[in-house]
């Protein structure tokens, strides 16, 4: 049976103005690879309704798991679980055990549990929570879609309690061979060792460094000892130039 | 006239698996943002001839600009611009005008025009190209989609051959209020101050350090002057917990 597969959703307009680098893209990337769910999608959108309702209708149609970040705070521009549950065509209000949560934490804080911050009890019907240790707004997934707060530290703690419930698969090993010459010598016989493991993925990623042109070859696959007999062909295949 | 707006494509697996983080992404962000066109999207998807076409395509429609980095180097793994092809309609093949700049770089370092690297001078049919002064192989532009290669220092300078050539807008400008407060105090006073400024917008980016919530507001919009009447604004309601 094949992996399942994943597409991840971020929103936000800080990444797309060049304020903020994502962090939370490339810590699922390497938490679904170790649990064999294959990523192959990302998007980006803008915290903007339409586009996040399109954006979650095309990938949870598209994909087994849709995992988003971002625009589930209190603040005006925290629009996704509305957003995600147009998509999806569920009902959305403040639910009473989103809002027992917020109540327990809120009180243990000595604060006020205002209408901003009651915002974020807003779950859509029929979505079961993710648990958030940090701040306590929960998470929640509604159908494949996986909906997880923005903040790093919150964002990775939603992943730790989301991914031990879903289903994994094979997690692909991977080797990685570190070639001093430029692609265009590569490439003829990294060509026919791909075609030689038809199991395997060869992937080349260039690199410049000091102004000598290299390669990362990375090397995929399901069955270790193919990766490694791969591994071993390729080194042979360049004698000194590979480390 | 509102500005230009505009789409990523991001190719490649490397990405997707949580191997190396993207940098060209954060980098065009920056770029975009100061010439004043809006960067509304960014996909990212894995070697996958399909996927490219119809990621391609669906922008292409969508935006203004379209911006692909990577997948256009000599392995068997570079897939992009017979992709880009097929996705605009056009006929590929390798060009003369391309394939004199291959011979004059490969002569100049005394290196093997190879059939690998004269991959790199298939360009569709009515592209222009996009210089790159680093490896010889060029980008192309074919209709609003724009294709650069996938190494940072390759995929900056065909950044810096093609932004002159593009018509602008009016860049936008933002402050930053680093709010020592949680969303929750923020969040009813940040609503009111949007609605008073409907030309700017307002993003709450919230952060924890050592245990202590907080977030950044960001206020952007091309008028500089509204801008900083709202930065005062927003800095008079928090007296002491901003900075």
């Amino acid at each position: 049976m094949p992996n399942p597969n994943a597409a991840m959703l971020v929103i936000g307009d800080e990444i797309l103005s060049g304020r903020t680098r994502d962090a939370n893209m490339h810590h699922l990337a390497g938490v679904l690879t170790e649990r064999g769910i294959d990523l192959r999608e990302v998007r980006i959108v803008s915290d903007d309704h339409k586009a996040i309702v399109a954006a979650v209708r095309a990938l949870s149609r598209a994909y087994d798991h849709v995992f988003t970040s971002g625009g589930i705070g209190p603040t005006h521009d925290d629009i996704t679980a509305d957003a995600v549950a147009e998509a999806m065509g569920a009902a959305i209000d403040v639910r009473d055990d989103a809002r027992a949560l917020l109540e327990a934490h809120y009180a243990r804080l000595d604060q006020e549990l205002n209408a901003a911050r009651m915002r974020m009890a807003r779950i859509p019907d029929g979505a079961a929570l993710i648990d958030n240790p940090i701040s306590a707004a929960p998470g929640f997934t509604i159908g494949n879609v996986h909906v997880m707060a923005g903040v790093p530290t919150i964002f990775q703690a939603m992943v730790d309690s989301l991914i031990p419930r879903l289903t994994g698969g094979v997690p692909l090993v991977s080797a990685t061979v570190r070639i001093k010459r430029g692609e265009g010598d590569i490439a003829a016989p990294l060509g026919d060792l791909s075609r030689a493991y038809p199991d395997l993925r060869f992937g080349s990623y260039p690199f410049i460094r000091e102004g000598v042109f290299g390669s990362n070859i990375v090397i995929r696959g399901s069955d270790a000892g193919q990766v490694d007999a791969a591994e071993q062909e390729l080194r042979a295949l360049f004698p000194g130039a590979a480390t």
